[in-house]
């Protein structure tokens, strides 16, 4: 395959893939991964080379509860377990400042913790600042990332990352938490932050409209220098970017990720066989929740309250996108539902 | 989501959605779909308002065989069980050459099929002379389509289509059999053509390298005006371009399809309830086959073979790649396998 010019004049940068199969993943099985099940895909991933492994509650460090699920493990059970099967990795941790709170970044610091990332909603950067100062002053890398991104503007995002850098961050990132993003509104954010900060920026995909590899791409080429992805996509809903198709599609477009591509294959296979009990696909709800910019993580309780009340729970997720419902307002989907209901006048 | 410049200055043509769910779909069921499933499926893509339903064995008409596999049910089962069940779509059958022949499309033609599909490798357009000369005089709408496209130039595939306009076509077209291109390569393709031609040009993807919308969107952008597409991505291996995604993206890039979301997302359903034990995704094999440019109907041989050879399917199928393997050349698979443990020294 001919290598197209616009791909030649830009010189690409290394890429590093930071691989949340262990963490992300997790809200696809109730974060009931075992140790056996981490130290598998650590070692495998390892093996291939990727250059950091994140594990932990989907929700982060300090999420596992009753609200956000019980994990199988604790935290330090997770770090522990991770921490003995990487040679070569690095070892991340992913943190919700209210799930999480500074003894637990002491906790994983014991844990040698190679990289922990701080993420808030998109809009609320400042409830990183604590933690990100508490890393710098300790010594670990940290970064801050904003998740449902789509809700906010590029300049707003643009803000809110140099905010971040000012706290204390050595790398700043924007999460696609509901898949709603097309390659060309990644560009024009990644674009937008990479102008307003000097520090790597990354970007986390979902697949909702099939376009997590693709929008990843558009990423890089705007100058991520960091992009996630997870074995066989595995992740809630549509899942996310996936690992072992990212990996040789960007080595195909320039952007060397020093991964090997048998590695991350048998990581791959190793993560189907062992980690789930089906890869994610598209489905329906998938693709209304990415058009719709809602957090996948309502799916359930969407479905049951629309089965409930007897309306469509496509046009719930609408409603909930238009009056841009987050993470922790699930108690909109009943007055949607209601609503929805009288309006059909029954 | 604000609308990137570059989308507004186009001017988005309407985009011909041309749907192969119930022939390409076949391959992945070893074309065993019964009345019952096609009825269900093309009724619900009729209600959507997809454009146009093809039907058949997956190889095309004529092609049920102890070769190619034998279909559940016969050509002139499949045609009356699908035109009954359209109202306003038109259906569409498949050809290729050597399987099919001109009685094939005689019978076609008194089920009134409204599209006739002729496929020919990408540099074998002359074998399509004959069958689109007939279509022709009978009036019938014909489309030359070139398979495996990613194994000729631009220039050669763009000589190719304006042959196959000289022969009868109405439409030509390029298919991504083996899931290798990226975006890039896709503009480029579609754009040569487009420079050679006159008729609509048509796109057909595959899901390899997960970039099978993202392809699609490329193709429209560069002026295609037909992309095939199937329900949950309904195919072999890593599956089709994914109708009920691409729809919603094409209309948020601004091309419009005249096919009704709730309407697809319901077909969808449908298809991966009734159709399909489980809808596809990309796992090892079908990453390293769309790498290698291999079409994936060689999996289970590879696999097979490489299993009684003891050698590693994923370097069977990159030396199948180099050796520019195309379909009925099943013979090379037993011979790259030697080779390749030879080299081991076994």
């Amino acid at each position: 395959m001919n290598t197209p010019e616009h791909e030649q004049v830009n010189t690409p940068q290394h890429v590093v893939v930071h691989d949340p199969t262990l963490r992300d993943g997790h809200h696809a099985v109730r974060h009931q991964l075992g140790a056996e099940q981490l130290r598998a895909y650590a070692k495998a991933a390892d093996a291939a080379g990727v250059p950091v492994v994140e594990v932990g509650h989907g929700n982060g460090l300090g999420a596992s509860s009753l609200q956000a699920g019980q994990a199988r493990l604790s935290d330090d059970d997770m770090l522990a377990v991770v921490r003995e099967s990487l040679s070569k990795s690095r070892m991340a941790v992913f943190m919700l400042p209210g799930w999480g709170t500074t003894a637990d970044l002491r906790k994983a610091i014991t844990h040698q913790v190679d990289v922990v990332r701080i993420g808030t909603h998109c809009t609320e950067s400042d409830l990183a600042e604590r933690h990100l100062g508490f890393l710098r002053e300790n010594g670990v890398e940290a970064q801050g990332v904003l998740l449902m991104s789509h809700m906010a503007t590029p300049e707003r995002l643009a803000r809110e990352c140099a905010q971040l850098v000012e706290f204390g961050a050595g790398a700043v990132g924007i999460f696609d938490s509901s898949g709603h993003y097309l390659p060309a509104d990644v560009t024009e954010r990644i674009t937008a932050i990479r102008g307003a900060v000097d520090v790597p920026v990354a970007f986390h995909g979902h697949n909702n409209l099939g376009m997590a590899v693709a929008n990843s791409i558009a990423a890089a080429e705007a100058g991520a220098g960091i992009l996630d992805a997870c074995a066989r996509g595995f992740g809630a809903g549509a899942g996310n970017t996936q690992l072992e198709v990212l990996v040789p599609v960007l080595q195909r477009m320039g952007f060397p990720t020093g991964i090997d591509l048998y590695g991350v294959l048998n990581a791959a296979d190793i993560a189907e066989r062992e980690l789930m009990p089906a890869p994610p696909t598209i489905d329906s709800v998938a693709v209304v929740s990415g058009l719709a910019g809602v957090f996948s993580g309502f799916k359930n309780r969407v479905l049951d309250i629309s089965r409930r009340e007897k309306v469509d729970p496509r046009d719930v997720f609408f409603e909930l996108g238009r009056r841009q419902a987050v993470a922790g307002q699930e108690d909109l989907i009943v007055d949607v539902a209601l609503t929805l209901r009288e309006a059909l006048g029954s």
